[in-house]
């Protein structure tokens, strides 16, 4: 399948559960898209509805792909050109909705377990195996995505976690939790010792 | 065993191959902490030659910690506990030598392959079933360890991968490296989906 990552700044919830509109950040920017890049993600949808942000995110990354930033920094232009600014997910929806009308499996991640949560060697299965259709993974900035938000999504990945005995502890980054599950879903992680490639 | 990750500012490669100090950055700090307790890592040694940045580096770590942050953000205060500041990496394995004299088993980690290679697979049952001593996983800054630091390592990880196919690109933040090496080495990936806990 084509996948897509979307970094969600509205509607997420704050500290106190409620609704809010984050900013966003220049790091996010840029880590999401290296590691989108990496994993071969087709596009990286940032959804915020302030205009003035959309645009500053627009200018940043013309500015990694420009004439300058693209000759000095060929990796971080290749990154960035993943990224694609909407107004809402429902915008990111339609716009990888493909030209019969199927819109794209909606993968809600969560700090917090839901009632609809798959395994991520299930979910890793269905997105390496099935060549047609696309995936989105939704992403939260501050406290994280909507009840109403993942109700709308197809399944929910359970939280990401230490094995056990080890931590309890559930406050990661959201630029850490996008690079863990993405690696989680498509990382190649029984690569063998070997010498150097040449 | 105790599992212990260090950041190094100071040798590591610039993009040119030089070896250079790079500057501390404060989501760096931020991110790797919450982390590194997300994994139940026990210590995350910042490594810089530079005083001054030691210096703003406690003072961070300990305004989180401080009777303001600490009521605010307990989680914050909690991930940033961990922080130990270090100038030089020997600093950092004398610091968790045990009291026989067993250094810390250090260990690579590189977006370059290395002779010394070990898969993730053999490296994440050793850290989880043997008991005794501690191991250190080392993450370079800037363009990387430089080549002496990881001759030094019993052990050098091989750089994070997508599976066949997807990417071949290589160039994620250390942020991201640092998340997914700890979720390979430490997460629990097989959790099986169920319903909500209590």
């Amino acid at each position: 399948m084509d996948i897509y990552i979307a970094l969600v700044h509205h509607p997420v919830l704050n500290r106190a559960g409620d609704v809010v509109t984050t900013a966003v950040t220049n790091i996010d920017i840029h880590d999401l898209a290296r590691a989108a890049r990496t994993y071969g993600v087709s596009g990286y949808f940032l959804v915020t509805p302030i205009e003035q942000q959309r645009a500053m995110v627009s200018r940043i990354a013309a500015h990694w792909q420009g004439t300058g930033g693209d000759s000095l920094h060929p990796l971080r232009a290749e990154a960035l050109s993943l990224v694609r600014v909407v107004s809402s997910l429902a915008d990111a929806e339609r716009a990888i909705t493909d030209p019969g009308g199927r819109p794209p499996l909606l993968v809600g991640t969560s700090a917090r377990r839901h009632q609809t949560t798959v395994g991520y060697p299930a979910l890793r299965e269905r997105l390496t195996t099935e060549e047609e259709g696309a995936a989105l993974l939704l992403f939260g900035t501050g406290w994280g995505l909507t009840s109403e938000t993942l109700e709308r999504c197809s399944v929910v990945l359970p939280p990401v976690e230490a094995i056990a005995g080890r931590a309890g502890y559930n406050h990661l980054s959201v630029r850490s939790a996008v690079a863990i599950i993405l690696d989680r879903l498509l990382g190649a992680h029984e690569a063998p010792a070997g010498p150097p490639r040449s």
